[in-house]
């Protein structure tokens, strides 16, 4: 458990590398800086307000600043002789992070620092632990007669970030020259070896995500919960690079990428109830599917950077109906709930996305100047640049 | 065993930054491209027919698509009570996959992208289990009256690997103006920070890779591997610091980074057999010969752009040999077993590689046009450069 | 432990990206050079007589040849049932090859290879063993009446190594330009997601490092440290971003950096003493001290490339004072007990590095010729670039 919190912590960086390496030189300082604080902001925000909003009993408990174990015990005690509240209290803060980390991708480039950060630390503080609670905390999702299943979170954490990403994305507008005229502008990632090393490491912090979340050391599930992760994200990367070739005649390593993520994301929900070949599946079709996804959001004109719509809305909603199609939990009932949760957590977190970012762009602004967003955040907002010698002489 | 399998995982991180590394900008994409994908072909090839093939008990068992565990068990049962199936089974699938990364290297910069995926596939889904299968499968060299050695793959995944990079090198002919007029043109790799962290990271995965290989968590064991491991590295990296320092009067990082790696195939025979003192011998020798190695390849006139063959070949050989030699094991019965072991798996992995490589020039092509070669493979093949915007006006 | 052991090996991989990525292009192949040397110097001169100077029971074992566990027992004997021999010494051997690389940011960018690699076998075989035998080895320091407390080496790792790097960029002297008619020159960092990067890794292998430092597996404790060192570090960032905001009047990402790690060294010497509040503290108080310190270095004009001296001296003396301040320690024989031996320590790492690195100056030189320094030590020491083709036509 301690070691899958140290592996989650990992996901921070590569999330960091991915979306630096996905955009535009002229923005990277920007990028890291976001990536360098939200797990801080995370981290923080979980301990005063998240981790009561998750796990309170009482509204007393709610509403109490600080984090405080069930029933007054200490952070040394163990829940279930399984882990200390301490282990499970720094597993979940790291957990929750994440979920600023995925929204940060989709408005990269144009919005302003210091607004994203607060929207970050609410969606962070509020949104992550009230959808967390309803299943994870044993809130009423966890109590329908067949219960909303979602293992490690496609629904819980990706989908919901992935909600949030999009009503930003959709809010603050796209990029400056991105859709001119009908016609769409590539932006071209600025450095993909970073890219390429931030997705590996996703992978690798994956096991520990998903690992960690099965809350155990039972050797079975959790050896069955490695073969199922890592069989998605393979399966998934097949599937992207034949259907890209299909679509673009070319192998954009890209949407390889991207399909990787598609697959772990998409095995999330379902990674411990699935054999061998059922994970092999829900990659594939994941990795098919984020090709199609990062097509349509062009055709629908809606600017997300680096395709976490794609990757967290879309494979988040797939891996979790997967759940009620195939492997051990499949059933109609079990399809219905998966389907009644999807639709839930997601209207609740659009809902709350459209108004913190509506009332956040009232109040502050959401969006750099036009002149800005031209010559780079990085030199507007952080007076430095990522590599200040590069084609230079010194 | 998990942790293990997870540390092996980032080996491939660690292979791809330093092959992409070492290499030209212009085929940066290529390399990446490579390196998502093998991890992926090598975990679902080993799925369907690799693991039957190291493992099957009968011919049935041979001929059967997709992973089957021995007596039927099913991937939660455990083996003498240390680990799952499962476990067994993903920690090997990782294992297998770095069997095809080793070989990439040795014929970057110049292969098409298909038919080296194509000649992947039937590395790891046939040669490597097929290889394994006489030492970790119970097979004929584990059976001899002394048996053959090899602890966790310096002959049977690296030198084995090394010599279908050589004859994969040899096959598809040096790069454009590498020998020309009887003149050697270097071609610098186009970032050494990258290469680096690739080689710290494949440090790292190595602890992981040794240990466990054991197979268990027996303390004593387990530390001890560790410690030849470290040891090992540190002393092959100041072998390499002197001697290239007197060979090239200069300190080139990237001599001592091919001296880390050579100082850890060469353990890697014998990590559980040799002691502190032996570890370091084994490891120092390594360093000092890798840099010869790298000589001799030029000398014959063989492009191997990151050295694959001096680091994996020859140090495999030296640390396999070594374990006959010094240690718990010596002897010249052992030493014997060794040296017929080393030629009948590189007599095996020539002749596999010679036929498929061959095989697949004659049906597909193996090498890129001239023009591609010449204004790299990235735009060509891929349709994207690695870093578009760097010594660029945006 | 073995766990830790590994992790403690990742933060040579970040200690190496922090470094090249906060300094110039010119100089990046030196830095990498130093930082891929340093850990197998460190590993092998611990085997040497590290381990013994730290543990050695009389005068015999003290000036024994190569590692010698006590009582005569092999590496593979447990102490105190928790660890074999072995494991503590491979993971002490990294440990103690981290604090060369401490100094190395200090003197990097003008320090001659050879020289450097000289002082940093000395510092780590003869500097850190005697400084950490007098607490961890049972020394002096652990027997006062209130024995002087540090969990993980705030002061005997950390401000040991600031002191030398102190001592070392005075002697060896400002970089050329940095200080000129008054003014101070900056020079930015080559390449931040690099840095960012190694940041990044190195929290994550801080875990291990104060994780590993318990030397036991014991749930509470461990999960305790856990989350003290998230903490810390999450609110030092925080304190960060909003001084030197304050400062700055602008988002400097390496301030940000710098103050995770003044967070990480200041709650290393009480992680297992405080509660998640007081780590938090601890933390904030030190993201605020770096950036303070780092505008005083330039006021007392010592030039400190990567921030070595805020960073690991200041924070390592704040973090120590802090034991004797708030937690479970905490009163005034502590804090007497603390400073007293912060001065100890200060006092002889001081006295240490002057008399090696004057007579390293005085016998072979320490600093590069002006013109080396002026087109970058990468070409002049290492004939190669860390970046041959970026901003070039191939």
């Amino acid at each position: 458990m301690i070691m899958a919190t140290i592996l989650v912590f990992i996901m921070h960086i590569g999330f960091a590398a991915l979306e630096a390496g996905l955009t535009r030189q002229k923005n990277t300082i920007n990028i890291l800086y976001k990536n360098s604080i939200i797990p801080s902001i995370g981290i923080l925000t979980y301990a005063f307000i998240g981790y009561n909003i998750m796990h309170a009993e009482d509204l007393k408990g709610l509403l109490r600043i600080g984090v405080y174990f069930p029933d007054g015990n200490d952070g040394f005690d163990t829940i279930d002789d399984q882990y200390t509240n301490y282990t499970h209290f720094i597993f979940q803060a790291m957990f929750a992070a994440t979920s600023a980390t995925i929204v940060s991708g989709g408005v990269a480039e144009r919005i302003k620092l210091r607004p994203f950060l607060l929207f970050s630390t609410f969606y962070i503080g509020l949104c992550f632990p009230i959808v967390a609670r309803w299943k994870w905390g044993g809130g009423f999702m966890d109590n329908w007669e067949v219960p909303f299943y979602d293992f490690a979170g496609s629904t819980l954490l990706h989908s919901a970030g992935g909600w949030a990403a999009l009503i930003g994305a959709i809010v603050v507008g796209p990029r400056l020259g991105k859709f001119t005229n009908g016609k769409i502008k590539a932006f071209p990632g600025h450095n993909i070896p970073l890219a390429t090393l931030g997705v590996f490491l996703l992978w690798f912090g994956w096991f520990g995500f998903n690992g960690g979340s099965l809350g155990s050391a039972e050797p079975g599930q959790l050896s069955r919960i490695f073969v199922t992760t890592g069989v998605a994200a393979a399966a998934a990367s097949v599937g992207a690079h034949f259907t890209s070739y299909y679509q673009f005649k070319t192998f954009d390593v890209t949407m390889v990428l991207n399909g990787i993520l598609a697959g772990l994301v998409a095995i999330t929900a379902g990674a411990d109830v699935m054999n061998i070949w059922q994970a092999g599946l829900i990659g594939f079709v994941a990795g098919v599917m984020v090709i199609f996804g990062v097509i349509f959001m062009d055709k629908i004109k809606v600017d997300d950077p680096v395709g976490v719509v794609p990757v967290h809305l879309l494979s988040g909603i797939w891996g979790t109906l997967a759940v009620g199609l195939i492997g051990e939990k499949a059933g109609l009932g079990q399809l219905l709930s998966q389907g009644l949760g999807i639709l839930i957590v997601g209207g609740f977190c659009v809902g709350f996305s459209l108004i913190f970012f509506l009332a956040i762009k009232k109040v502050f602004g959401l969006r750099v100047p036009e002149s800005v967003e031209k010559e780079g955040l990085d030199i507007h907002e952080h007076s430095m640049h990522a590599y200040p010698y590069f084609g230079r002489k010194e």
